[in-house]
């Protein structure tokens, strides 16, 4: 069976291993990824940690996922907020000269998405649209097992869609972005705004609208409103055969996901309601994905 | 060169060609398609057309292109309003046995969008995303030259995208939805509920808020930016390497396109603001399109 390396690249730590094609890790390296000292300290080290994984030789290929959006043809991050000085940096290039094999970037989100689509739970499918709703809201389409990118690596940076024009201005995103609005930092700003109270996490929400507190109510309805005009708009642009969703958020979609699916019927075509809500399964998604993507390349 | 055979057929009419791979007409059959006859007349018309062809026999493939949504996989219509009894009729299948080639179906906004990608404006390009906005709007996602039909035959059924949630209930669709707002027929029926006069063409509105109207503007304004944010929350989802434009209303698209640019820009990040907005430039990408549904599938 063909294996492959994976690295999964952060502000802070770094995780390299081989993967077989099947997604099992085979072996793996964790320590600091030194990611604020910049690109000639953060390769180096990255160099290091491949060579101590044993059979990395045997490789076909590497794949690696970094925080941002990626310029994946070109191999290089197009922003690079927590690795300074990676903007532009021949990333991809570097690592397939230093160790003889083709080597590929994508961003962390878009490799998660590949590796629930290509060994997790929308294996064997053609069009998986992957969600992770934690303190953010990112996604990816993965077609063919490939992740759409886009031109400009912004493919699947979902958290700036407008789900309703007539919110408040809370950052550099749109008004009514619905990072802002329906991921898990969005949820707990209103119900603290609303209730004048500082809540410990969104849990609080959730349990609070189950004992009949109104303004908890009032927040998760328009959450689960939020989240469902969500998928009704990515059904329309792409009709996914699976939505996978990840994310912090996940640990209590029993409590909000079956009024999200309500809501997303409500908004779309009869033909696309049995579309399944999954819940990302794998535990490893980042590196195991950041493996796929030579397979995705063909590889 | 390898030819294809196209086949455009639609409710009243149906159109045969046989095409070269480069998108050029070599030979073509026009006629009624004797749509609300079913499925038997219809395609017993539709072979005697083929067969009047010269040289259909050289041809490596038959696309379709048919109004609605499409199993591609199937190759049959999922709905058929305006060609009753094609509900789940085994379309691709019943042409590939008859003519001894392989045969494909899909939807005609998405052969529209497939010409545009594959021999028109998007030629060479990965991500191309094609609007039609005329009586109504629809779409297509274009990925490594195939259709992004979706497990439905509902990926680029755009027209129920939500734009904003604090509109009129106008139809089926829903409250906000973009084919309501910003088609051709959203923009007169909004001028006329505001003025009070009906007008003859949607030109009306913007020679009007030229000449100062205030509801003229008003309209206008409003109209570019629900476009503008339509194609912002297009970008989040698959970041195209260019938008392609077709449909009735391009022919005032100098009179309203750039202030839809603007808005694009004022809703996305500056890294996807270089995204080109083109017109779409074949005269008959309906036929050209479905001819290249085979070269889609390698052939």
């Amino acid at each position: 069976m063909k294996s492959y390396l994976g690295i999964d690249l952060g502000g802070t730590n770094v995780r390299v291993a081989k993967i077989s094609e099947d997604g099992k890790i085979l072996a793996q390296v964790k320590g600091p990824s030194y990611g604020q000292e910049g690109p000639a300290k953060v390769m180096a080290n990255i160099k290091e940690m491949v060579r101590d994984i044993p059979g990395w030789k045997d490789c076909a290929g590497i794949g690696v996922g970094v925080p941002g959006p990626v310029d994946t043809k070109a191999g290089t991050m197009v922003l690079s907020t927590n690795l300074p000085g990676f903007a532009g940096y021949p990333f991809a290039d570097e690592m397939s000269k230093e160790f003889g094999m083709p080597a590929f970037l994508d961003n962390d989100a878009n490799v998660a998405a590949l590796a629930e689509a290509l060994v997790g739970a929308g294996k064997g499918l053609q069009y998986v649209f992957y969600t992770t709703i934690s303190t953010g809201i990112g996604g990816c389409l993965v077609v063919d097992g490939k992740t759409v990118s886009g031109k400009h690596g912004f493919g699947g940076e979902v958290a700036n869609i407008i789900i309703d024009r007539n919110r408040d201005k809370v950052n550099y995103l749109n008004v009514g972005a619905i990072e802002n609005e329906a991921s898990g930092t969005g949820l707990k700003r209103k119900y603290e705004q609303l209730s004048g109270e500082r809540i410990a996490h969104t849990g609080v929400v959730f349990d609070r609208a189950l004992a009949g507190d109104e303004i908890a109510k009032k927040v998760k309805a328009e959450y689960e409103k939020d989240l469902g005009q969500y998928f009704a708009t990515i059904a329309c642009v792409c009709d996914p055969d699976i939505f996978i969703l990840g994310g912090g958020m996940m640990k209590s979609a029993d409590k909000f996901l079956p009024g999200v699916i309500e809501q997303y019927k409500a908004m779309s075509h009869t033909a696309v309601h049995d579309t399944p809500f999954v819940l990302a399964g794998l535990e490893e998604p980042g590196i195991i994905g950041a493996a796929m993507l030579p397979v995705s390349h063909g590889l």
